[in-house]
C-alpha cells in the first residue's frame, strides 16, 4: 500500500496555486490544491460542471459567491459547493501555505 | 453556504467508532470516522465493493492487509484502498480521536 502525506512535497517557494491530483476514475478528481496568498483571477467566477466538496487542513482562505455571502475557511473546514454555484478565492494566507483537498464528483 | 468543521461534535466519549456521512450522490460517499481506540472486529477483513480514498486528519491508525504489509498512519496520511482489498483496522490510539476522512467511490 502506498502512503504519503498531505503536507509533504510543497516546495517553498511557488509562483502557482499548486494542485496535484491524487486519486480519479470517471466519477471524482481528488486533488491538493496548495496555495500561499493565491487567489482567483481578479474577473470572473468559477463555474463547475461538477460538484465540489472541499475541505481546507492547513491555513486559511475566503471564499465568495456570486450569490451568497463570503465564507472564510480556517483549518478543518468544509463544504459542498454544487456544480453551477459561481464561486471564487479572494484571500488565502500571505505568508504560510494553504493545504487544501478538493473532491470534484 | 454551510459551513462545517471536522474536528467538530465530536462527543467525550462513544462506545462504537462514530461513523458520519458528509456527502454523497450515486458515485461516492464522503465519510468522516472517529476511532479511540477502536479496530476492527477480532476476526475478518473489510472486503469492500468500493474503492476507498482515506487520510488521517487527527490522531494515528494502524491498518492490516491480507497481502501486504501493515501500514502506520499519522497527520495527513493518506492511501487508496482499491475494492476488494482485504484490510482491517488493528490500532488507533486510545487516549485521543483519531479522526478519519474516507471517500468511497
Amino acid at each position: 500500500m502506498k502512503l504519503a502525506n498531505i503536507f509533504d512535497s510543497i516546495p517553498d517557494s511557488f509562483e502557482q496555486e499548486l494542485s496535484q491530483l491524487l486519486a480519479q476514475n470517471e466519477n471524482l478528481r481528488i486533488e491538493r490544491i496548495v496555495s500561499k496568498g493565491h487567489t482567483s483571477p481578479a474577473s470572473g467566477w468559477y463555474d463547475q460542471e461538477e460538484n465540489e466538496w472541499l475541505i481546507v487542513l492547513k491555513g486559511a482562505a475566503i471564499l465568495a459567491f456570486e450569490h451568497a455571502d463570503d465564507v472564510r475557511l480556517k483549518c478543518g473546514d468544509y463544504l459542498n459547493i454544487p456544480a453551477h454555484t459561481r464561486h471564487r478565492v479572494t484571500w488565502t494566507e500571505p505568508d504560510s501555505e494553504t493545504v487544501w483537498l478538493a473532491i470534484h464528483y
